[in-house]
């Protein structure tokens, strides 16, 4: 069942390995599959050097395993918020990736410095703020993921033009239309995340104009876009 | 002798190079074999690439070569103070890690910033001070070792919480139930050591609040964790 | 068609990806030749993995495509207002490399720090200022190639002796006699970017005297050169 | 001539490559032959994956080249006033590498943080002051060696217990009794040099007692040592 899905899900959660954004078996990658109504995710705990495409594990809107001999990854209730509340992102990545996962720790947003970022992420990355003790020790993974979306819904932020956010004290979430895009958004938002540490030693006031930022943006995305070979 | 366990051994070690932990002849791994009460070590100042399994040298609790061509490695009394003390913990791990070694020079405790750190060790991994003139001219290696035993105890530490010190003007000691175990305290330690500078620098009064610490580390801690497949 | 060429400027991109300089689709090199006038020039948006030296995009200087089945990088006319107005320029190279751009993010000139530097570029390397709004929406790629192309006549730099700038809150351009010399630019700048990090941290008034830029620099270049095998 | 040693400085040169300690054409190794009185160096700007045993030069203590197709190193003169000054050492290396390089661009003296610096340098590891406009016009890579030698002289250094220097706005040289040996000082001075800039970061006072650094220099070194297997 969903074959070609946990295939795709198993090779994003690979590439997070080889592109150095995963330790271990920290990190998970999910898929969602709108016909069957089903996410496809990484299991828990599993080395992923021994991994293979049939172990990733099917997962339906409420949690429940609906195919897999492993127990899904234990963030899939946030992986799940993400998939019910944002219906055109297919995909959901979760790293401690260095840099990311440095900047999440210090509960600021990554403040947008350069292209680089105005390539991919349309204004500041947000980082958002702690879960309450109770929802902590209610639900901590769902609430992790209702807190990205009512926060991003609060500061109309556009999940589509934002496919990444900081948990504060935690590391990044990513997403997109696919799984491939959400890994994708998780290798950009390392590498603005290393440079932007660097820049703000040297300059910390340093921000990219909003008129630099509409251009790059607006150059890969959206109809008026001619970067690539669209 | 322990010819099963000289092989794990010996990998562990392997292991301390390949992640990058370890440069030149620099680190040892030993295992403890509570059957035989001897300790099993890597043996001083040999290369790796040329090591084999056979080269790991047994050792008693009383630092006596009990099997091996070589001498042990020269931190062997460290070792030994902590399988003598700590009765659950059954593998050992030195390194001189490029970022855990720059936070013990520096003597500071590695605060608790993220759930990176809370998913391995409970609390701040603390930095221990150094050994008195006398300590270093009597028995230098054998007081390092009683030094992290006698602080552990009174600052009230369970070694099975926190499985990793900092030794200031040193580097980092690990470890835990296996060998095995010791070397991953080791590379998370070098991870949160190097996003711990990062963090610091872009907040200086980051720290990560209790509950989320008591969420993260028995998730995957105790009779309630949840965290992979048991 | 300048099937030589197409293979030096499909090499060079590649090996900006191996040395690091490049991640995803981001980056470009080009060589111009002088006989048919034409410049040769990475697709947009191909990713390196599959891209072959067949893929590389023939462009004439008034940007029209002489021969390709892709479109050329959207960076093109930045390309080709350096070779317009640069008659010995014959390689250019613009990458997002991680410390040079970082640099490029803060606005500030790379002050000369070392002979690392003084070896290749003979004076401090420019960080030029940001397009207008009015140049960024008439013609982005075009005004920054003019604004290279201007501030270096304003401020007296021959391109011949500084073969490299930062573009605020973007990153670096290289260029060079051939294109690869524009790649060996863009590594030397990358690392005395991450060096300058290092060394502006320790000590803000680092500063090589003018002399021994003159001596490191001549020793390489120009009549009296003596390192090499020439 | 000299082949077993020819190839000896050969791999020296091409392990500075494999530990990243250079880039593109930069650094040079040496030995120095005393039956001969003639040492065998890198040939002048020749790229690394192409050069041979058999390009290595041999050239006298006046600086003439008694046998090779290439020119030597242009820091030849450096090498040589090394070892004519000092008797015991018999292998140099000069590198331009990241870290290191980055401390001798600041000036300052690379202060001794904790013991795997005392495991390998008997005190700070100084960095030297620049030369003068006329020493630089007159005789650059002479006088740069024989800066070396008379601040160690002046500052009562045994080079034999300090294998390693730093030179204000240039980069580090690295020397012991073998140039296998001048290697390993590179790596360990690209080490400390990395972990120093972490150190003084988080802790501008940080420096390791003489009573550890007595204890860990001669834990490896003199008539007292037990560390390895000798």
């Amino acid at each position: 069942m969903l074959e070609q899905l946990k295939d795709q899900v198993f090779k994003a959660n690979q590439k997070l390995v080889r592109e150095n954004l995963v330790l271990l078996t920290w990190g998970n990658a999910s898929a969602f599959d709108e016909k069957t109504g089903y996410l496809v995710i990484k299991p828990s705990g599993v080395p992923y050097d021994t991994m293979k495409a049939e172990d990733m594990v099917i997962v339906d809107l409420e949690g429940n395993v609906v195919e897999g001999r492993y127990k899904p990854s234990s963030d899939t209730p946030t992986h799940i918020a993400l998939y019910k509340n944002w219906k055109n992102i297919k995909g959901v990545v979760h790293t401690h990736s260095l840099y990311a996962t440095s900047w999440a720790q210090t509960g600021l947003d990554l403040v947008i410095q350069g292209t680089t970022h105005a390539d991919y992420f349309y204004g500041d990355v947000p980082c958002l703020s702690l879960l309450t003790p109770q929802e902590v020790s209610d639900a901590y993974e769902h609430y992790t993921g209702m807190k990205i979306v009512s926060e991003f819904e609060t500061k109309k932020i556009n999940p589509l033009e934002m496919g990444a956010c900081l948990l504060t004290g935690h590391g990044p979430f990513t997403w997109g239309e696919t799984v491939d895009k959400a890994v994708e958004n998780s290798m950009v938002l390392e590498a603005i995340a290393q440079m932007g540490i660097n820049t703000l030693f040297l300059n910390p006031q340093a921000k990219l104009p909003q008129y630099i930022l509409d251009k790059h943006y607006l150059r890969k995305h959206g109809v008026n876009a001619y970067y690539g070979q669209k």
